[in-house]
């Protein structure tokens, strides 16, 4: 089968493998779509990160470089291994993608198996990669989803996990106003859960084109321009002088930070949803005198079933931040190069490892 | 009557003021005790800050340099105003020494009238202070007590409150391990009411004398000395390899914020109870991959009640933390200038304005 395999920074190959099998407790799929995540283009520009290198395993599994990429997918169950009784094949599907230490399967009853020790992910780690035809998952990480929900719409289910992960800890409720910082992919999923939950969302961006998909995709009540606008004297204007409940920092940019805490009331909770690769310069002394809470959010915890309930139920229709279907082959050409480059109208691109359902060329 | 008046940067004098008298709705308190504060030093030292210049007032008072210093004191009622009827001549007393805008009684149903526009302090922004003889304080802020409390002791109500408030908003409670950065005063107080709450403690401090107060006034289980143990490894070690559920940050240095973080469990919370005068070069990376909260902590909101409660009951003894009693003529010399220079051994200094109680010569 055809699969993207990372061999190290900037090399991605497309390769045939052979194809995977459904061991005992594990669930073959049929990879539908595939989106592109930050975190694969920071593999591929500034790691191996969670990427192992040809020498040195990154997870339990074992495996060294290369290995297929790809944690954000959808697909239909091909194969059981022994002892699966509860899934069929034809199900339609999306996997949390962990990868944890001694391949334990933890269950629902962990809040914090997503920040153990040794902690990876399928399709970074090693486990196969959602960039493939095929792979097999052990069945604790296969969260079953209605047919009714397009599989490309299914392959967000995964970042738009980590942006309800990172509200939840907020601890956003209906009737608050929060401020985003950023309207890449996860500032938006994280406005479009906001506002399923009966938040008024602003949102800061400074492309005009991300600010109008904001707008359009039901992301956010207001876009503000911070090259244009003072963000924080307009959503004190907005509140009636109060400041914002929550504000979500989504950029990892210096001057972001400071204008959310700016734009905070007093005891407003700061959530920080990016991965910043540099430490920041941090008003410390804001954060004790308006009594903020800045807490940080990765990854998911038993988040899944919440998030797929959002998506059945129409809560959040996920058709919008899809602004590509590729196939494989097109995936560093169309894919990468395209989100690096010219990203301002890319949200969520999506591969399709079989070649069904991509865009007309 | 004899008052410690602010004039400005190094310049605070002793010298004869007229008596004020109960207003309506006031309480005219003779003050016993009344402890020198960081904030005090920092007036002295950095300021003005909180305190108003001879041209510019800092709070709705109006009122401008000179004005009295002292906010940490207790004292007895000596003449009610008009219209109270709940307080005697006589009742021992201690006070919350805010100044609100426009002077408002906020009630207990505020959680925020701490952090409400132009808050300010009595003994600070105005409104007499507690290094006079006298003051009068609106009955809002007059807290009773009970008179088997040493006024001495009483005097140390005020600071156990920013230490009790900042151990609320931490969220700690009976069997959590909490680690503490610094043993000066907000340190070795946070650290009895967390163990009063059943939390173990841990501080870390560079003197071996604050550490052994630490350990003799009941503050501290542990006490570390992070330039010879590496405090991060040591509590994980004491935690069977968890790490600290909450930290506190008492010390406003860069390296104690670093040596916490990574104290802290995943989840954890990390409390800064400490006064900031520069930003900090902070690692957003760590708070986001493990998941911890960084929570600021400023004064007290509706706390006296349970922190005088904590003394009267006899689980907090405050008398280890009094390490002088000093003639208000002694402010700069015995007082001021020994924190400043000679502060390893001094933990809480008090001044009796009237020269009653004060420690032999």
């Amino acid at each position: 089968m055809r699969a993207a395999r990372y061999y190290g920074n900037k090399d991605i190959r497309i390769e045939e493998i052979d194809e995977p099998t459904a061991g005992a407790g594990e669930v073959l799929i049929d990879v539908a779509f595939c989106g592109i995540c930050g975190t694969d283009l920071h593999e591929y520009l500034d790691g191996p990160i969670f990427c192992p290198t040809p020498d040195t395993p990154t997870s339990w599994t074992g495996e060294t470089a290369p290995v297929t990429l790809g944690h954000e997918f959808s697909g239909v169950v091909a194969a059981l291994g022994e002892g699966i009784t509860d899934l069929e094949v034809g199900d339609t599907v999306v996997v949390e993608p962990y990868i944890l230490k001694d391949g334990t399967d933890t269950g629902p009853d962990s809040t914090d198996y997503h920040l153990s020790e040794g902690m990876n992910f399928i399709g970074l780690g090693g486990g196969g990669g959602g960039l493939a035809e095929k792979l097999a998952v052990r069945r604790r990480w296969v969260h079953k989803i209605d047919p009714s929900i397009p599989l490309d719409q299914a392959a967000l289910i995964e970042p738009l996990a980590v942006a309800y992960h990172g509200v939840q800890r907020s601890g956003a409720k209906a009737g608050d106003i929060a401020v985003i910082g950023g309207a890449g992919p996860i500032g938006l999923l994280t406005g479009a859960v906001l506002r399923a939950l009966g938040v008024t969302v602003v949102i800061s961006e400074l492309s005009s084109l991300r600010r109008q998909k904001a707008l359009d995709s039901g992301a956010a009540d207001h876009a503000l321009d911070p090259a244009a606008v003072d963000v924080a004297q307009e959503v004190h204007d907005l509140t009636g002088g109060k400041g914002a409940d929550i504000a979500f920092e989504a950029t990892s940019v210096q001057a972001v930070l400071d204008t959310l805490m700016d734009a905070l009331r007093p005891t407003g909770v700061l959530l920080n949803i990016s991965i910043w690769g540099h430490r920041s310069d941090f008003d410390m002394h804001k954060l004790v005198m308006k009594e903020i809470d800045l807490r940080g959010s990765i990854g998911y915890v038993n988040n899944h079933p919440a998030v797929i309930e959002l998506v059945e139920s129409g809560k959040i229709d996920l058709a919008p931040f899809i602004t590509g279907r590729i196939q494989l082959e097109d995936l560093i050409d169309k894919g990468f190069d395209t989100l690096i480059h010219r990203n301002e109208t890319a949200v969520k691109i999506l591969v399709s490892p079989s070649g069904k359902g991509v865009d007309p060329a």
